[in-house]
């Protein structure tokens, strides 16, 4: 008999090479006790595949999904294409553009596909973690708390820093 | 007797010029009945009323806040600073950098406060009321089907053009 | 019975608002009696009606297909994943960043899945439809020779410039 | 009995990772003598702090405030939000974009509320503190002349300067 | 008797073609009854007749100095060059890269000669002349109270502003 | 008795630096069995030898050129000018500006003369063996299969990946 | 008898629709009465016509060469494989970014090949004629005398502008 | 007696960090035998010493000036306005943006003051180099003989290059 829970968030990355920057999303996730699924799959080399891991997302009880990608990042725009879930994009740094690339490519979404899109790198996979806490908090009051808790934690340790 | 439904999404910017641009935000959000309100607030005109309106929003019913700037655009950094609520980001292209500025101020958030960035100007403001539609639909299944049925006419419109 | 010859090449755009540029590409393609499909399909509206008539080019004798998106554009990259055919993407200037976001998000592919990207706009259109006569002419020996003349063409216009 | 001189320049820095560079603008204060209180702030994790920190800095006999910040610098806007006393902001280099993000994110200030925006790191901060030492001395002549010497100094070790 | 009051700050502009936005400077400091002189001088075309008005400024009474040009924008640099005097720089938007190269022109400068740089073109204009008024108001705190009172009806113009 | 297969694909370069990123496209063009030919020839050092070279391409049996540079990037482009064959552009990441220089040479040809550009560096070295590659197909088909094959190989490849 | 001097100067542009732009190269070489030859040539679609102008220029007189081009504008770059003469590179507007392809693709020369590069557009014609004087003005006093008359006049004008 | 020919180019830096790069430019010079003075000298630290070093550098025998600096680089532009002597500008990759500060501070000098502008760092190094040697060449026949023999090495060299 499984009891796992099923995964409120998706986690979605081009490559594995993605993942030691994407930890910061699942740990994140983690903090706040959500459980997700993470998978390497592709736009480009697995669109078949991909397709239908989106499509079945929300059957499988997933709220939000989110996506990461490098150099020209479509993975977040194609996640968006197969459902009406909300996508939130994390463009990698990828190669010689230190993630410009994959910026504009994960944001400036032509209208009616919307892509939340998060900053560059680990500062993105840590705030796509965030806001898709903030998103399934709409449901569950519980978690609004432990965000706020997260919040004030957070101004307490930058309140603490001491310079020298 | 006041019956009006209270607002379950706030759009706020920086400066009466971008209505414009974000009118097309509230036009995407009546298409699907969503109540809102809609109010010029500036990160830094008028920071304590911007702080004011943002902490009083999670009270009022509001569960998406939608943020556009141009220039150097703090507006929704400064917002999602003051809430747990998912808060989105519209850069506006502004002057001179054509809203690359914009873009960055409002993408490059650090880790613990994320901001869901959309497109620049119209594209971005259309799609900012399309992803509040999906956060919202977690709670509301029929905001699911109707995304799902503007999606279907959507696609039957871009199947319907003809060249020439 | 239809005699219409099948087509050689087909071109595909984001959006009808593209046809204005693409027609270049179109033009070059039948100055040079090149039989042509051209269809907006969008990778982000109709991913599955884009993904079926890629996979079915093949079939229909299309030997090389030019997307045309702007923004963050994923239209070649999506049509480049589903099928073997040489690819060829033209960025569109598109709005706020004059298509440097289109050209990124056309030309950084991570390695497996190739797209041959042109320039933005206009000339991108017009180059897209040579390179694509190019390919062809290597089973075609008259093309080849019409693109000589194509070229000398260009070079005596060039050289009968008067200035003032 | 605390004979501590109450601080005539403020150092405010988003994140202690910041400490590293800035640290170059209050050794060039103390390098002219002048009290400064140096602090981690952040705009977006401790907006009230902020606020209340700059609000009390004019009480407190502060007369500049320097602001640091990296990625979607929004620091420095949010502390001349918060007071009229001359704020100067240095970007820092932060992540993946080396510094233009955070540069525009503090330079583009729509009218109204102005910051004084030095170079990207720590050229930046060293000149954002030579910058409040010129405008400290308006008040008091001595510093006029104590930067003639250091412009003199300055000079000197360039025209010394040997090549092999 | 000459009775004219000694200018306060001095706004120099590269060419006279600047002047249709450095007008905004202008206008906002007679706008707070500062005294100020406007003149066009070139870092490249008049340079000494630049280092001697700059050198000439703090005799003059000058207390602070804006200079604004496009392009390879040096002025400001070369101003700060020959006075210790507070410089702030606006960067103009020029031909071709909309003023992308005269705000890095204005605002990269070495560690040793700052310059505080505004906006580019007219909000960096406007704010440059705030920053002015900032900077003489030590010495004249009734300069302070106009800048509150400009800040107050400056949020409640915001704040009055209405949608459609 | 010389029975090695003529080149049916020459990859140039500009500098022999660049081999280490190039050679990613030679292997990938044995890994299909394409015999080829790679050589370092300059736009500007040795511009008849390039010429030359590329004009007897056609001639030794050369059906694609793939050419490689970095900064001013101008060897795809002179390449391109002095054949119909199709010419494939690699940008190097050369020095300063991370191959947006190498790019932007490349891709932005003028009207009447082609370069499909792919990505920077090493991404952009094997997506140019596999588009000659896909070009080579037309008159191959067995090349289309093995194409299929490689593509099938890579999207398992990326299933069957792992995290952690 | 033709009693025409031999061009010093010869200007040459990648398209006629340069002129409009490099008539201020020409004019500014007349108004120093240096005679000049203008031709469009194209690194692209002349590519011998080119290198053979450029490689009797020398023996026509010439003593330095002038070459304009927008896009991946190569124009320059390969004018200067082709002669030891001094290479003036001046990158046009375009299409789509505004110069700044043309900008890296005129400076970012390998070593080796040097193109003395100036401003985007008109204001780099101009320069380019006014550096093409500067050199031919080494083995011609009276040329650095005009320059200086030119530089004397410039400077007069701009002390002379007045505001409002 | 000192019989040390008089340097006929002068080449300066904004600080004693560049000369790592420019040596790569006196190399070059002597390579051809052509004696040079090497300085640092600041636009902005030792404006008036700049100055005076190049209004007495005609005087001194100087024909060309090379006037290198990173960040702002206003060097080349300053040297300029003091001299119709040609001046060649090298950017500097200097700090956090690689040097494109550093290249539009340099060549986007507005019409009047030319400067020729080389690539980013140590190719920009070289090629002034090299673009002097051209422009001396007018006068003195043998320098363009071994400019002749320089690139006749230079292509020897890359077609002799062989890989692996």
């Amino acid at each position: 008999m499984n009891t796992t829970p099923p995964p409120l968030v998706a986690i979605l990355m081009g490559s594995k090479s993605d993942w030691e920057v994407m930890k910061a999303a699942r740990d994140t996730l983690l903090q706040f006790g959500i459980p997700n699924e993470c998978r390497v799959l592709s736009a480009h080399r697995t669109p078949h595949d991909t397709a239908a891991f989106v499509e079945g997302a929300e059957g499988r009880g997933v709220e939000v999904i989110i996506a990461a990608a490098g150099g020209a990042a479509h993975l977040a725009g194609v996640v968006a294409a197969h459902t009406v879930l909300p996508v939130l994009g994390v463009p990698m740094e990828g190669w010689a553009l230190k993630g410009l690339d994959a910026l504009l490519s994960t944001v400036q979404m032509p209208p009616g596909i919307p892509v939340g899109t998060l900053a560059i790198g680990k500062p993105g996979a840590t705030n796509a973690a965030l806001l898709a806490v903030a998103i399934l908090a709409a449901k569950r009051p519980e978690l609004r708390e432990r965000l706020r808790a997260f919040r004030a934690a957070q101004a307490k340790k930058v309140l603490a820093e001491t310079l020298e």
